[in-house]
């Protein structure tokens, strides 16, 4: 089965829920995951997600269906098939579009295998070795900016160097991670000495991740043109804040305490064959300086960025009090990015910085440049000066203790089938009493 | 066997290079380690260096002499013992010196356990998940503010607080490696427009690393007063810098490229009770503030300082060719710290950051406050405007391809017998031409 036909409009899958108009995981998708039916005490395992289902590849393993990537997916996480390659994840791709198509053979075996996801828990899809977060948006550039250096917004480099910093992987969790405030060193404007306290400004950042498929050795950097057989596929990714622990701790060495407390993936991985259909011109259009040239190339010029609806939602307390659903806070879209993720891995790798399979690179936040696509509250709220109102009538200019942030986002293209990403949601709690 | 007794310095081993003045491994240190024979292909094994012999641990629990904490000692690293606890690592530490002292019985079953360091192969000592990288000089800071910002050398917030940034696990490696001068964007003064070239400006630091022992849960902060029970040992730590790399990417995210081509560790982690005859009062002389509450306790104050003595040391290729050892550069001491390793992991966790057992905190160049204690190139030579000249009759600003700097560090106390670290050595290459 070729690429094409895995994105043939006309695929459906005998497994019906993925055929429904607007599902977000339709057979043209098949994103991996690692899951076990909840509450049970099996080891988790690599799944595919096809509909309301999950395809159990360790249990499509042991069912006789073996095949030599169904073999790296036997264990509890991603990371050997990630490291196997491209050539690899393509083959089992194939493989499992093949059986879950109407076509399909097998099918008895096959149906065996499949786990409703309203009975699934996730855990995380791989081991994250190393955690990179860039900052791609240079519309959220500008705003954070403003809000930290009034004078000096865009610094001079944000225009050549796609600016990243090491995060923390240990705080990394899935949808449906809970964590407390987290307590820190705060200077107040009226105080002389900084305080400990409970941050005062919780934010979210809305943002794609992208996990490292095959890595490199070190001393070899990865040139663009390869770039992208080095990712698995992406994500959706809320890189919470803490605005006030960043502003007094960040000089001179950058983010720390503000961001290690918690970072929320979304638990499915979505393919670079499953976005085939929605890639777009890399374009630019303020006038900024051509790339330099290891970040330049005809391919990523004509196909690399990604045309990626990103949503933002808030569920806060009262709202769930009143059965009411998320209220939108942001949309945007990853075609915003300054840079590419293939950019963003050449990039990384230039002074030979070695990739393992598995790492993670968050976009940064994706604020693109109208009102409504700002994907932070210290943006949407301006620093917090200007409080949104919500539906519910209660007001926020950051998180309060119970709200939940809900991340979705989508492709969409005249003449395919949509994709979808799940959910990414992530809830605060009050912080803990020292 | 106390721990009074594995520190009492009539304690001698029947290995007798042990015994010898001046021996870095005397049973007085016995630091932990992970090594095999040397071009063999044996898995990697957890390891005790005893003089010039590193007692295999693996094979002391296969030989009958078996404990449970010489069974977290199978595997090829040392993260299940880290996990186990202060407790257990105390345990262990006690078990081998009895076994290793002149009353030890069983001699022959742990002779034959022994293998000559002169044959050993060493493996990075443990999976270290998150690496952080602290600042804790306030000379070094200092020193370099003033080369980065004249106009404003020491932030306002550094008196505060314990300022780290997250760095690159995956580029780790111990004694030995050698890497290639790495490649990047340099903004040089002459030019309106970055550059892509080998790095200009490659400088070593001399670092101390902290190895976490026992974790702590996300959310569940570590107070002050059980912080050193979460520290499983110190090492060396050259955290390589690419100083015109970062002098233009730092901003505002802190340094990433500059940082993670590479940072090399000794092999082998001294413990602290190892460590406890050389622990100092923890005091500050320059008048600044007292530390927030969080970071302020009696024993910190009497004894969270450590007086250990920090040694760099170049060789360069032509000193190789006439058969000379390496020159030194610094020489200063840990206990020169702004804030002590318990304050580091405290302040780590304040905002509930989980660490995890094999973490590393770096802590950052430990430069003094006097001439010839600068751990840095840049600080020697005043950003490369002060060339110094080598006992060859070389001059180096920053390294060449084909340096090495050798790492080296001791305790020593009247009425204790001394302990040494071991050595630290890294090596350029030339840059990889793209």
């Amino acid at each position: 089965m070729s690429l094409n036909e895995t994105h043939d409009p006309a695929l459906r899958s005998w497994v019906e829920s993925a055929n429904a108009p607007g599902a977000e995981f339709p057979i043209q998708n098949l994103p991996f995951g690692v899951l076990r039916r909840a509450g049970s005490s099996e080891a988790f395992r690599c799944a595919v997600a096809i509909g309301d289902y999950a395809l159990d590849l360790a249990a499509l393993g042991e069912s006789g269906l073996a095949s030599n990537p169904l073999n790296l997916c036997r264990g509890t996480t991603l990371n050997p098939l990630m490291a196997a390659g491209a050539t690899v994840w393509s083959a089992l791709r194939a493989q499992v579009s093949a059986l879950l198509s109407e076509a399909g053979l097998e099918r008895p075996v096959v149906q065996s295998c499949l786990i409703p996801l309203a009975d699934a828990e996730h855990a995380m899809p791989a081991v994250v070795g190393d955690y990179t977060d860039f900052y791609t948006s240079i519309h959220h550039a500008t705003n954070m900016g403003r809000l930290f250096r009034p004078d000096n917004p865009l610094l001079p480099n944000y225009e050549w160097v796609p600016i990243g910093y090491h995060g923390r992987s240990s705080s990394i969790d899935i949808s449906g991670q809970k964590f407390p405030r987290p307590v820190g060193q705060l200077k107040l404007p009226d105080f002389d000495e900084p305080v400990v306290a409970p941050c005062r400004r919780l934010d979210y950042e809305l943002e794609v991740g992208i996990f490292v498929g095959e890595g490199n050795a070190i001393g070899h950097p990865v040139p663009l043109a390869k770039a992208e057989s080095h990712i698995f596929g992406l994500c959706l990714l809320n890189d919470w804040s803490a605005r006030d622990i960043q502003a007094w701790e960040y000089q001179p060495l950058g983010p720390f305490l503000a961001k290690s407390f918690a970072t929320t993936i979304s638990p499915w991985i979505v393919t670079l064959e499953a976005l085939e259909p929605f890639r777009e011109p890399f374009s630019r259009t303020g006038g900024q300086p051509f790339p330099l040239p290891y970040l330049d190339s005809a391919s990523n010029n004509q196909r690399g960025a990604v045309d990626m609806r990103l949503e933002a939602h808030i569920q806060t307390p009262a709202m769930r009090e009143r059965s009411r659903g998320p209220e939108r806070l942001s949309v945007s879209n990853f075609n915003d990015s300054y840079w590419t993720m293939a950019q963003l891995l050449t990039h990384h790798t230039m002074n030979g910085c070695n990739l393992r399979a598995g790492d993670l690179l968050g976009s940064g936040t994706l604020s693109g440049s109208t009102d409504g696509s700002q994907a932070a509250l210290i943006e949407i709220t301006k620093g917090g000066k200007e409080p949104i109102t919500l539906r519910t009538g209660e007001s926020r200019t950051f998180l309060e203790d119970g709200d939940s942030i809900v991340l979705k986002a989508r492709c969409d293209r005249d003449g395919f089938v949509g994709i979808g990403f799940g959910e990414c949601v992530g809830t605060v709690l009050p912080a803990v009493s020292g």
